[in-house]
């Protein structure tokens, strides 16, 4: 071959190894601490997984692993701390137990509604903490979509009282657990398999789940007629967890089609999970209209929120980064609430009154 | 030259053009109904231009074109319908006048709250409905961002009967001003630029404009004392339209971009404002504390529930396409308010009864 012929060659080969078209392909795993079909919890991650594949025509492909894979459903922070996986979708608070301070990022008893909270993250000083928090872990953060307000809980028997809850036997994980146990509950834990006949035998008295559109498939609504609305999950958001490392390494375009994408998909869970809970919550009464929908007696509800402040307490005298949040939280909370009740509440008020919507 | 090097280089050259380094950028322009820079209702338009040219890394364009440079804010949907410009971002309800049933798709009073109408849009019949109006247009409709519930306006007199409205001069246009008119007030419109003073010097005696967020703006807190809590435009969404032609001519990648950049954008926009209103609301009552928040007694909610129905019935007795539309969104709503009072409405009273968020 001639020179200027290999030459040519040569850059002909150099120009198609520069073009996008032949850049390598991106592979990443993300894992859940939910099965992978166990939506609305799931949705994000696979449609995450499914938009950055369209948007980067292939180049970009984030294979999801639910813990029915990975068998390590709350190793997920473990997991994307290693690198073993670039992703993770789980719930922030989950990690109590590495630091208090992932609490924030999910919910706390008697705190912000979705709007509030999302207004935190991105007004006020929300992303700023969650940062500082997951930075140590080699972690960014990510809102990762939200459930809105949880129902309170399944009851065998009304309650009427403080003393009703002295005894009670109950399943309640978490923060509001830890509320329930003040009261005098007998806080249990059962696991999710088990929690149908424990409740339909009488093994257990109540227990909380999520809302009617998970709840639904759990068949409680069938054992425990008292349905009580929620103070302990207003807002409970999931978090997207990604590799600070694996993340960084991404092309620009890679990283805004991934932030985008777990923008669009947190907004989509929190419509699914409200659209499903409307067509569950139907479909429940329908089936039992024996169904009774309960807010716990105003003596209970304060007994509730005295334990909480209390709770919370002991963790802000231990851990001054707590407390700097708590703080912080609670003046954002203030002024958002404001807010929330002449907008939101007082237009449902207002239309209750009128019979809008009936 | 060589045949076989002739040969070459031209495989060479096709090879460069067929990759998409050498892809020709795509330029579109979208055209607003607000100025520019008017956030938020501004800011979801520029996040999709700005996401969308990350996204496919300069290679697909949207030039943002405000009202101040279209100088037709009203003309968005003829403009994108002609393809003039491809994009557009503007109020459904805007185009009562070429259709009634362009009104579902922002707000209706009494309607659905946010959460409750993006659940309709996605899991009722909301966006088949979208889609059937605005085919005939030749235009693809999407949401745009939200305002959530809408302030009632700035009163200078408290309204403490039915009575009090009658011959009341007010700005408020669209449906809620034909209910005001029902109950017997003046409704007038007055540009913008001229509320202020005709608010400050009586000759008109309120008006209505969005929520604190934009309200501040305009100043009317300081010569208005009374607010009213919303009724008429519980969940204003704005609409993204896009040129059918124009859009299915787009590679599917850069599709997939824009239609999750919309998504994500509209998602912040609802944030942007709440999070905009609790700011600018301690503002104002801080600068005049006597700022009083009041929600119409409620025989006077009730006339204007009243009067809201009669202009709906009048609408669905001359459009079988909104009467149906009107049936398939009160079914909707029905349900979905009862799931919005049993988890949000209860926990903020809740809330309120033991002093959370205080």
């Amino acid at each position: 071959m001639k020179k200027s012929l290999k030459l040519l060659l040569l850059a002909a080969s150099v120009a198609l190894l520069a073009s996008p078209a032949s850049a390598k392909t991106i592979r990443w795993r993300m894992a859940l601490s939910w099965p992978s079909t166990l939506t609305p919890l799931a949705s994000p991650p696979m449609e995450v997984a499914k938009l950055v594949k369209e948007m980067s025509k292939g180049k970009f492909i984030i294979r999801v692993e639910g813990a029915e894979k990975t068998k390590s459903a709350l190793g997920v922070l473990d997991m994307v701390k290693s690198g073993s996986y670039q992703m993770g979708h789980t719930g922030s608070y989950y990690y109590i137990g590495k630091d208090p301070n992932t609490v924030w990022f999910t919910t706390i008893p008697w705190g912000m509604t979705t709007a509030e909270q999302y207004a935190w993250f991105y007004y006020g000083n929300g992303m700023k903490y969650m940062k500082k928090v997951y930075d140590k872990f080699g972690v960014y953060s990510y809102p990762g979509g939200n459930t809105g307000v949880q129902m309170g809980g399944w009851f065998r028997k009304e309650i009427k009282t403080v003393d009703d809850l002295k005894g009670l036997k109950m399943r309640i994980p978490g923060f509001a657990g830890k509320v329930m146990a003040k009261l005098g509950v007998n806080v249990v834990n059962i696991p999710g398999g088990e929690l149908y006949t424990s409740l339909d035998r009488g093994t257990i008295d109540a227990l909380e789940w999520v809302g009617p559109a998970m709840d639904i498939k759990m068949g409680f609504y069938k054992v425990a007629p008292y349905y009580y609305t929620g103070w302990h999950e207003p807002a409970s958001e999931m978090s997207f967890f990604v590799n600070q490392k694996a993340f960084n390494k991404l092309p620009k375009k890679y990283q805004v089609m991934l932030i985008t994408a777990m923008k669009a998909a947190s907004a989509d869970m929190y419509i699914e999970n409200f659209a499903k809970s409307v067509d569950a919550w139907q479909k429940m009464i329908k089936e039992y209209p024996g169904i009774k929908v309960k807010t716990f007696p105003i003596p209970v509800l304060k007994a509730m929120k005295k334990a909480t402040d209390e709770i919370m307490q002991e963790y802000a005298s231990k851990n001054p980064l707590f407390k700097e949040i708590w703080t912080d939280y609670q003046s954002y909370l203030k002024k958002a609430r404001t807010w929330t009740m002449m907008s939101e509440y007082y237009y449902l008020k207002a239309s209750k009154e009128v019979g809008a919507g009936e």
